[in-house]
């Protein structure tokens, strides 16, 4: 993700969401979809996916411009069982589509136990843990997975990015503890760290990007479309890559593999993004006060285990955030210059209030 | 796993079906449990899980003689939603109990769509592929996790090995091609790996094993006490072994963490080994055939795209074993010498036909 460099500004959360929720209504959103689009990239700038939160709102202004988003989207059930779901996005913005779907899960599992709700004619929704979190609110587990709008991965062997980084969130509720929150792309470094080294003209480290034509190291940013993303743990990434994919593609009538818009692709069609999300509820397993109760003891006994040396934490996921969400909600988010500046020039165009003037 | 070397013996596939279950009756197993067990490893022998098979009989059959498995296992469900449920193993073999679990996961996916089904008081189960393969004869997806009976990973950054290398399975229905079934542990090499390398002397590949003392690493397979496994893509490996151990173990209120029974303290206590295993009908997104046809598809594509240079094969999930199997099933599964000699023996103590007398 684009770490906030020193010279960062922080800036009010509520500025920062009021400022996305006019740009996207000026995008014809209407204004309880601005909101709730505009609440759910909050999250990921609040959570530290900084990838996913103001950072692409440019990017999205585009896609809706150009009419390759649905703006007014009438998502729909397409397919309803007691415990699983076929949702159909319309075309409309990822974040709106993932959260209706994720709280129609918490509603199949609060019924049957479980709910599994896949989705087709999406879009890219920000942050996986997002609408993995949305079930932690209702004393649920969320397990979030996605095709990636764009293929940067070759399967393992292969020479061709017929994969996408296609990831996969898991949120556990716990206790006193912060929620268990995991939140991992299938690459060994997601395309949001790669494109932040290129943009910064810093090196990239030896292991993320591999030449297509001889499979030989990629460090040099400027050098990207000859690339591919390596996948976490070779032919394992490569793997869940495949297997979340197919998950989240053709079992939803959503793209995969070589039917994934190409990105350099004249944008003339949606991307019929395809995701699931699952709700379990644990109080089918074990009262729901035990369950967190045991997860803050394991979550308490891993992290104060014995480090190696050197190390100052010992790494448990979704631990980070709070504090990091308590600092940004006190203190601002911090964005950098070069951020505010095409925030700022997107206003103008909008003819909305900038956002350097909100804070 | 332990490939089987120049020396290896073919054996006929019945003749290792017949002398497991023997050996399994001789621990006090019913004929029809026995059965089903060696029929469970006889698919890892077959598949190409070397590790999982007749290799981990004779470690079975000690744990059945010390009392710490119960060979008449009373298998029971707790508690049971229309698409959820948790089921008591009574500490019988996990292979039984797995077998059970997933055919009620298909039974509770027919009626709701899907079907989650936790497991406690189990014990090993051998290849999370056998679990998660049984819904494609019933047209539909399969995925599998466990808490492994033993904790060689640390959390990232930690020094204990708190964690084990929790695997994941995932078994999704083709037509004409071979299902996609992957099967991966979480840690950069598998257990079955490791002690291969070890017990044949072979220095361990860098990457795999790292000091508990500092964290370089260990490449002499007699150390393996000093170490601890590497979990893949360093943190996010831990982190999913944290998350589907969470899911696996305590939402069933089985072992996790330091629950977890230390493979060299005394045996005298269950494992309370945890797993869970969910059942998806792709029917209730579309029709199956589209389905399939649509996997085939994508399949094709993926492993007739361009390869790196050098490349023999694109790795696609799953499509190795189809041919594997097949020549197994005609031309018999491969034994190293040594371990047809260590089950020659075990069959003395057991007052059973040896294996090498059967072929």
């Amino acid at each position: 993700m684009p770490s906030p460099d020193d010279n960062a500004r922080r800036i009010p959360a509520a500025a920062i969401c009021a400022y996305m929720e006019d740009a996207l209504r000026a995008c014809a959103l209407p204004d309880g979809d601005a909101k709730i689009v505009a609440g759910a990239m909050l999250d990921a700038d609040l959570s530290g996916s900084d990838a996913h939160g103001i950072f692409r709102l440019a990017g999205y202004v585009k896609q809706l411009r150009a009419g390759n988003f649905n703006p007014r989207a009438n998502i729909k059930v397409l397919e309803r069982g007691p415990a699983t779901a076929l949702v159909d996005g319309d075309n409309g913005m990822g974040h709106l589509v993932m959260t209706y779907a994720a709280n129609l899960a918490v509603e199949l599992a609060r019924a049957s136990g479980v709910g599994w709700v896949g989705v087709r004619r999406s879009n890219h929704s920000g942050a996986g843990s997002t609408y993995a979190s949305i079930p932690l609110a209702h004393g649920m587990v969320g397990i979030y997975s996605a095709v990636s709008a764009s293929n940067f991965m070759a399967p393992w062997g292969g020479a061709e990015p017929l994969l996408g980084t296609n990831p996969i969130a898991v949120a556990i509720p716990a206790g006193k503890e912060a929620p268990v929150v995991l939140d991992i792309a299938t690459s060994v470094a997601s395309n949001g760290q790669i494109r932040t080294y290129a943009n910064q003209g810093r090196p990239l480290p030896e292991g993320w990007v591999i030449s297509r034509e001889d499979g030989q190291p990629i460090t040099d940013g400027n050098r990207l479309e000859e690339g591919m993303f390596v996948p976490v743990g070779t032919y394992k990434g490569s793997g869940l890559a495949i297997v979340l994919g197919l998950l989240g593609g053709p079992l939803n009538r959503a793209a995969f593999g070589r039917d994934v818009k190409d990105t350099n692709a004249p944008a003339e069609r949606e991307s019929n993004t395809g995701h699931f999300i699952v709700a379990l509820d644990p109080a089918r397993f074990v009262p729901l006060d035990t369950f967190k109760s045991e997860i803050d003891r394991h979550v308490h006994d891993l992290a104060s285990s014995k480090k190696l040396p050197g190390v100052d934490e010992i790494r448990i996921p979704g631990q980070g955030r709070i504090a990091r969400r308590a600092d940004r909600e006190n203190n601002g988010v911090p964005l950098a210059p070069g951020l505010i500046k095409q925030v700022d020039e997107l206003a103008k165009t909008l003819g909305i209030t900038p956002l350097s003037a909100r804070s």
